[in-house]
């Protein structure tokens, strides 16, 4: 089984060392781990940009499954691009799963940027906005699309200390793969 | 040609008014808006999330095409329930249109949040992550998405007074649909 290793660890200083971790995490479980870095790119050509979209498109085209790291980034959600992501292995029938680092429910992020209160039976934002409160840690779009997909946002129940380089939650996400890999039905 | 709107108009006060301007400049055009809220939900079951999902999902595959609404919704970057939806309009093969009432490049929009330094020449955070610096309003995957499984994202030269209820952005994208609909190559 092939695995696509999407998140915003790309954009960590060590973003090589980690997806090595990660892809070797991968191989300890007899999976195969993809990561966005490993495509070549052109830093200095012109369209550089699209030529990292198309590579990990590629790549994903390419994998069985995908594992995307949901930790929220500058802001209450997860990586916009990661999310994206998500979305495109869900429609392209890959087998989903997704780990975040933060367990706290998506209210109680959305508190820690600005003040809630209560509008006509609704949790607003300063903005007059919804905040959705159905105690899941991110939108639901992604939570229920990892539970019909994939398997349920494995999540720790304390954030750990240093939550770009701890990779428990991801690499429960990969024996989990491992067993749906074997049959089994967990 | 039947067009999903996405975005987190959902969440305004209005939703269900915004919608049905949506589902009107569609019909102006000739096509058929899908609005979400146009689903029925029991808010009082137990499992109205879940319900929410499969109603979207089922919306989204009965569609030929989305809108997505990628105006910037709590930090930088878009609403994580839209660009989930995108993206799985993109695995499925669906045409994608989009749209941000937020012109801005996504490190200015960074920039709003917190302070970017350089570091070993990359642009980077508070936290040391690195910003997307191509000159996209967003990461970049929702970017080329757009330009290779639809159109260009759309965008105001500035943003309109009211972002979250002017929708000439959205009527360009409602026009270039219909012209796509019509065998039109723009």
């Amino acid at each position: 089984m092939k695995i696509y290793l999407a998140g915003p660890d790309v954009f960590l200083p060590d973003a090589i060392g980690i997806g090595r971790r990660k892809v070797e995490i991968c191989t300890s479980y007899g999976l195969i781990g993809l990561y966005p870095l490993d495509n070549v790119v052109d830093l200095a050509a012109s369209d550089v940009s699209l030529t990292i979209f198309k590579g990990n498109e590629a790549m994903m085209d390419a994998a069985d499954a995908i594992i995307a790291n949901l930790t929220p980034f500058r802001g209450p959600s997860a990586d916009a691009g990661t999310v994206y992501e998500l979305g495109y292995a869900a429609g392209r029938g890959k087998l989903c799963l997704g780990y975040s680092n933060d367990p706290a429910p998506y209210r109680d992020r959305v508190a820690r940027i600005c003040d809630l209160t209560a509008s006509d039976g609704r949790l607003v934002d300063p903005e007059g906005l919804t905040v959705e409160d159905f105690g899941w840690p991110d939108n639901l779009m992604m939570i229920h699309a990892l539970d019909l997909h994939g398997c349920p946002l494995v999540t720790p129940h304390e954030p750990p200390t240093d939550i770009w380089h701890d990779l428990t939650a991801f690499e429960t996400c990969v024996r989990l793969a491992a067993d749906r890999a074997k049959g089994k039905s967990s």
